[in-house]
C-alpha cells in the first residue's frame, strides 16, 4: 500500500503544507536529503493543544499533537517531493517537547509521531529520534518537531 | 552582487570566525555539507547582550544578537567555503533563544538571522528554521544559532 | 592505532548498543552519513548520574555521563559501520545537557564526549558540537547526545 493509501485507511487526510510564520522556507532539499523547518500542532488553521506537557496538556493530548505536527511534516514532505513514494527513508525525528518542571514521558508523547510514520511509511518510516524537554515554546505550542527524510 | 558586496552595502565586515571555546571544531564539511557548531553573539571578543530574552534582554536587543551570531556563522562558512560565493544555499538553521518563563516571541528573535542571511545571499539566503526556547545557555548567551550550507 | 585499540588502551571496552526505549531506530545511514538517536549515559542497563547538573550532579559526574553516553554512541556507530576503521570522521555532536537554573558550564560537561572523541579516533574524532541546557529530560537523564558520522 502507499503512503497515501495508508493514511486514508487511518482516516486521515494530508493537510495544505503550513506556512512558516517568519522569514523562512518550510523546507529544503539538498543533494537526496529533505529537511523540516519545526512542525508544530496547526489543525485547519488552529494551534490544537497549546500549553506544557505536566501542566496544561496531558500526555493522551500531547501524542494527539505529535500525530498533528507529524502529519503537517508529511504534508512537507510530499511537498518536497512531489509524490510520498520517493520517500526512500524518513531518517530523522527531532522530537521537542514543551514541559512543565518534573516532566518525564517524552517518550509517550513522541510515540503520536513515531507510530504514525511507521503506520504511513512502513519500514520505510523507521526513524532515529531526539527527545528534549523545552522550557518555552515558540506560540505556546506543546511539541515542534523536524524531519529529515532520504528521497 | 556577491555576499561580500552585500556585507559591504549594509555596513557589515566579516569578523574572524570565534575559536571554539574547548576541545572542537568551529565547521565540519561532509561531501557538500558544511555544518557549523553552535554560533554565540561574539563581538571583537566580547559577549553581547548576555541574559535571557523576558527578563535582561529585550526582543529588539534579541535579534542584534541574532544577527551578530550570524555574521559569526557566515565567517565560520566563509573559512570552509574559502569563497562565500561557492555556497549554494543555506538549508538550515537551528535557532536556540534563551528564555525566561512565558516567553513566546522567539520568531521575532531570530528573524535578525533569517534577514541577515536573505539580505547578504539572497534567494541562495532561503533556509529552513528551527524555533526553541532554552532553559539554561552556556556562557549566559541569549541566543545559539547552528548553520547547515550546502556548497 | 585502531579506534578499538584506542578504547583498550583507556581500559575501556565497547558495550552492547542500548536498545530504544519505544518505536524508533538507534542509527540510521543516508548516503556516506550515519546520525544516532539521543544517547543517554546508560551502563549496564542503569541510567548513571540522573538528575541535573547544579542541583543533584555535579559537573565532574556530568564529564562521567558525557563519556558513558559518548560509548554507547560508538557503539551504536560500530553497529552501523560495521567497523570502526570505516568511519572517516565524526562530524557533530549535539550535546544537551540537563540543567538547574543559573548553570553555564555545560562546556566542561560536554568535553567528556569530545575529549573521548579525540582519544579514540584521533584526527577523525574532531567534531562539530552544538551546546543547550535543557529544561525536563527523559528519564531525569543529565545529558543526551546526537551524533553525525562519515563513513
Amino acid at each position: 500500500m502507499t503512503a497515501l493509501e495508508n493514511l486514508a485507511r487511518l482516516g486521515l487526510e494530508l493537510p495544505s503544507p503550513p506556512a512558516a510564520v517568519s522569514n523562512y522556507d518550510t523546507w529544503a532539499r539538498t543533494g537526496n536529503l529533505v529537511v523540516t523547518s519545526g512542525q508544530l500542532p496547526w489543525e485547519q488553521g488552529v494551534m490544537r493543544f497549546p500549553g506544557k506537557l505536566g501542566a496544561q496538556v496531558t500526555v493522551r493530548q500531547g501524542y494527539q499533537a505529535a500525530r498533528l505536527a507529524t502529519l503537517n511534516g508529511i504534508a512537507q514532505l510530499q511537498q518536497a517531493a512531489r509524490d510520498l513514494e520517493r520517500i526512500r527513508r524518513i531518517v530523522r525525528v527531532e522530537g521537542n517537547v514543551h514541559c512543565a518542571p518534573g516532566f518525564r514521558d517524552h517518550p509517550a508523547v513522541l510515540d503520536g509521531c513515531s507510530d504514525l510514520l511507521v503506520a504511513v511509511f512502513g519500514e520505510r518510516g523507521r526513524h532515529t529520534r531526539t527527545a528534549l524537554g523545552i522550557a518555552e515554546m515558540p506560540l505556546d505550542a506543546c511539541v515542534q518537531l523536524s524531519f529529515w527524510a532520504e528521497l
